[in-house]
């Protein structure tokens, strides 16, 4: 099956059948992809006061009205307890299991989160003709925690995590102001160079996905990161969480270019 | 006084002191004003979310810890009890009085939201040679309720609120581009042209506020306005809230210029 070009809500039906089981990567192209976070209403101002103190790493996108597993603006036909091929259900911080549907587990004092995430400006990327590595190397993306602070937000807190890019020094004004030109999914990167100057020590071994390669005359961009958020839900140790397991994203009606404005 | 040149701490400290009363528009040229809105924490959750899901007539640009009068971002050493020159009082919706100092009235259960303000866009308008003719005419800008809906968030509902300018046609484009670049205090038109498209009857008698001229060879241009949120407010009738009165902006440390991004 061509995956890439078949529709969200097609592609939706197939997961939700438990057809397609594997992560997200490529489908729907042009589609914008989502982070799942799922927590109990107690914990929900807090956090929904972090991700606005904290908009580069936690661009919102979507939040369910309490208890609901459907949408309003991201999918109308979407059912968040099912539409993900792979679910992480947490209890205090801890991973429980992995689910393909968590129906079973779902509670009416559920809130979703759905929260934008850097596939879509991956794909401005490529389109514009800048390399985006891990996709050349098939590897995850590489991921850092850093000593940058995010704001804290009632019970949650921590340090922004970055993905990186290495880019083509002469690439890197354009990398900036297209990514720039799309805040809802990270927007532009938060540094551009030297390692270090944001606390990571060894470029070589992130504290996430997988290292790639640096080129001769390529310099390593970071960008504000969706596992940000997921990191300080498990520093708190909530009684409960649900998020998707990596690479296995919703995927939306909207378009990313949708998400300029 | 020259409040036009004067920094904002200074400013503030003279509202705090009863020195200013009034109105503050004009004042600490260069530095973002923001409307307020004080609400019990058990409702700051569904007007979080309202403005998290219509952020072009709601764009927040900081919300404070429960209970405290301090704020982080827009300004270090604020009072937001006392630092804004005239406040309204509601019960159940119904202005109750206007204060200049609303210490005795605060409560360990209150969040305080404030709200990206036009003020900051017509000074980039100004700037680029773009007539704003309200301020040109002595006159507070005309608002017009709209048949745009809002999207709902618990208790919260109503119609987008929208400001509207005369615009000569040929800078149109450039007024969309100056505002589009500043999302966090409202962005872009949400309509441009015949006012009737969006539920406006009569365009010279605005809902709130003054008319102003409309000349030959100008389109009314229409942005959201920051009276969204408090009109969704008065609508659920809470038990208790706080807004700045018309014009008696708080006035924060931040550029208008770093609302750009």
């Amino acid at each position: 099956m061509d995956y890439a070009s078949m529709k969200p809500s097609e592609v939706r039906a197939r997961i939700r059948a438990g057809v397609i089981k594997g992560p997200t990567a490529g489908m729907c192209s042009g589609y914008a992809q989502a982070n799942l976070a799922v927590l109990p209403k107690d914990l929900a101002y807090d956090f929904l006061l972090f991700t606005q103190r904290n908009p580069r790493s936690c661009p919102v996108l979507e939040v369910s009205d309490l208890g609901s597993r459907t949408l309003s603006f991201l999918a109308k036909d979407a059912d968040i307890a099912t539409d993900i091929p792979k679910y992480r259900f947490y209890k205090k911080g801890v991973l429980e299991g992995e689910y393909d549907d968590v129906r079973e587990l779902w509670r009416k004092d559920f809130v979703t989160f759905l929260i934008g995430c850097s596939f879509s400006f991956e794909a401005e990327l490529l389109e514009a003709g800048i390399p985006v590595r891990h996709i050349e190397e098939g590897r995850n993306v590489p991921m850092y925690r850093t000593s940058i602070e995010c704001a804290p937000a009632g019970v949650f807190h921590g340090n922004m995590v970055v993905s990186m890019r290495p880019i083509p020094y002469g690439l890197v004004v354009k990398a900036t102001e297209i990514t720039a030109s799309m805040p809802r999914v990270h927007g532009a990167p938060v540094h551009i160079g030297d390692p270090e100057a944001i606390g990571i020590a060894d470029i070589s071994t992130p504290d996430f996905g997988d290292a790639v390669t640096i080129r001769s005359g390529e310099v390593p961009v970071f960008w504000p990161c969706g596992v940000t958020p997921q990191d300080a839900i498990m520093r708190t140790r909530p009684e409960i969480a649900i998020t998707h397991a990596p690479g296995h994203m919703f995927i939306s009606d909207v378009r990313n270019i949708d998400l300029k404005y």
